[in-house]
């Protein structure tokens, strides 16, 4: 019976598991903390994963989920959030050399998606669409039972994909992206431009209000507020009929915890993602769902992942 | 040795062709006049295969490629031009009867894609993304080496994918998609808004301009229709940016009409596909290549769509 460690690597915690095969729990699992900028992360990673190793230590494959950019088919960990010393790091390399058995890695978006597809949501769906609103807005796609990751390993940067030429400045630098607009940063964003401009809100214009402020003040009434998740569901209806016309999903799942936040953002979502699909036939049977797994995305991506990679 | 029968149903030609594998050119070739309008188009075409079918009359499978939305799934041919009798026509049900061998349908970007991939541009590559960029813009999409179809068989409409909120109108009846400025239609309305609003230009107002005639007075130096060419070329790379980003491939390949345009297209397309992607590692050994099969990709897409199937 197949056994897989699972590695979730966040910037506040590292977490191991230990899966086997056909079993939905873990038989071991532990995390610590990540300690940004201390040095010799990957070995007290090896520690950590050594802690949940089963008595025999037969292990058939390690899977790893990050933030970030990764290069999955070289398994290179690009950079990742608040471990300093991890740039172009040879992350797989490392991991097979120290326990001997096949090493896999993708980003934590990709791998969400992979596990609502295997484990959550998106079972028994051929084609997933998973969507991240968050801080950012990051994507994970299932087309034909496999996950989409592409020649670089850079595919499904679905937040990165401009929906208005010249629109607000984004994360990455660029403009008019789907994230400036639809991710808790947009929201904040346009709440403080609104705010300077002179708007009148329960908001106070010299504080730094979160989303989650702002959607607590929409819960009250507050027309900014409101108006602000109202422009955040219409561009992500935009972008999900822009994703419908490329990629045809018979699922939506959504993640993260912007996308938390009810009607406030999926009644204007709603209503601009019909105005905007160019044929009712993509709508047909579409499910729009939560995603299920919450914090254990990452362990569950990481394994599924790594199973996957074994069947091949 | 198998043998399979391709056809390639035109708005203007009705073509048939039969291919043995391992040989790149048909043993049979013969096309007809589509006839818009005149009733009973199928009957026509079952003979039109009939007469090009080996002497043995052995057949392993058909492919057909047709313009229009399509459902690959179902074998339904929901509409395509110039064929009024073919609404949601059961198009491989009526073939699979008549000739009692698997048939297999799709989209002509789509299968153009297949082409390029199978018999181009695009031969050993494993992502290739391909674009038609003519009277619209439409798009084929191999991942992993298998052709994106989509829930529905309606992935992959790349041209319909919003770059520009409130932007030009579309063909399709929405604002601000990526065909609305970079078709060939969408440079002819470019042209004709500014010869109203009286714009000077070698080009006269009350003529209907073609994006071809727009393409010879740029050439003569008309700096309207330079600027009108540099405007579809920077929203074309817009548009790739975010398929880029999407997808990921390790080639990008350009056919149909308006792509044949040259620096006046392409000076423009790269400068705004290097400006718009979020990171130089998508374009390292990308690829931008010219379609190599001309009007026989449809031919070619529809035998390889048929090969495929038959092998999985």
């Amino acid at each position: 019976m197949r056994t897989i460690v699972s590695l979730d690597i966040g910037g506040t915690q590292l977490r191991a598991a230990v899966y086997k095969q056909d079993q939905r729990e873990p038989i071991a699992q532990k995390k610590i903390k990540t300690r940004a900028g201390e040095p010799d992360t990957i070995g007290r990673l090896f520690q950590l994963i050594e802690d949940v190793l089963p008595p025999d230590g037969k292990v058939d494959a390690i899977g790893a989920s990050c933030p970030g950019p990764v290069d999955p088919h070289t398994g290179i960990i690009m950079f990742t959030p608040n471990i300093k010393e991890w740039r172009d790091f040879p992350f797989t390399a490392k991991l097979m050399k120290h326990f001997g058995v096949p090493t896999y890695v993708d980003n934590d978006a990709n791998l969400a998606g992979l596990a609502e597809w295997k484990f959550g949501a998106g079972r028994g769906h051929h084609h997933v669409l998973y969507l991240t609103v968050s801080t950012g807005v990051g994507g994970g796609v299932i087309i034909n039972d496999r996950l989409l990751q592409g020649s670089h390993g850079l595919a499904a940067e679905l937040g990165h994909t401009t929906v208005q030429v010249d629109g607000p400045l984004c994360g990455c630098g660029q403009r008019g992206h789907l994230e400036s607009f639809s991710s808790g940063t947009g929201i904040e964003r346009f709440v403080a431009d609104q705010l300077t401009a002179g708007r009148v809100s329960v908001l106070h214009p010299e504080k730094k209000n979160s989303a989650h402020d702002i959607s607590e003040a929409a819960k009250q009434g507050d027309e900014l507020s409101i108006e602000a998740y109202q422009i955040a569901g219409k561009y992500l209806g935009i972008g999900v009929a822009n994703f419908l016309h490329v990629f045809d999903p018979s699922i939506v799942i959504f993640g993260g915890g912007v996308s938390q936040s009810g009607p406030l953002l999926f009644d204007s979502f709603e209503t601009s993602l019909k105005e905007h699909v160019i044929h009712p036939r993509y709508l047909e049977g579409l499910v729009i769902a939560r995603a299920e797994l919450g914090d254990n995305s990452g362990l569950l991506g990481a394994r599924a992942l790594a199973e996957l990679k074994l069947d091949l």
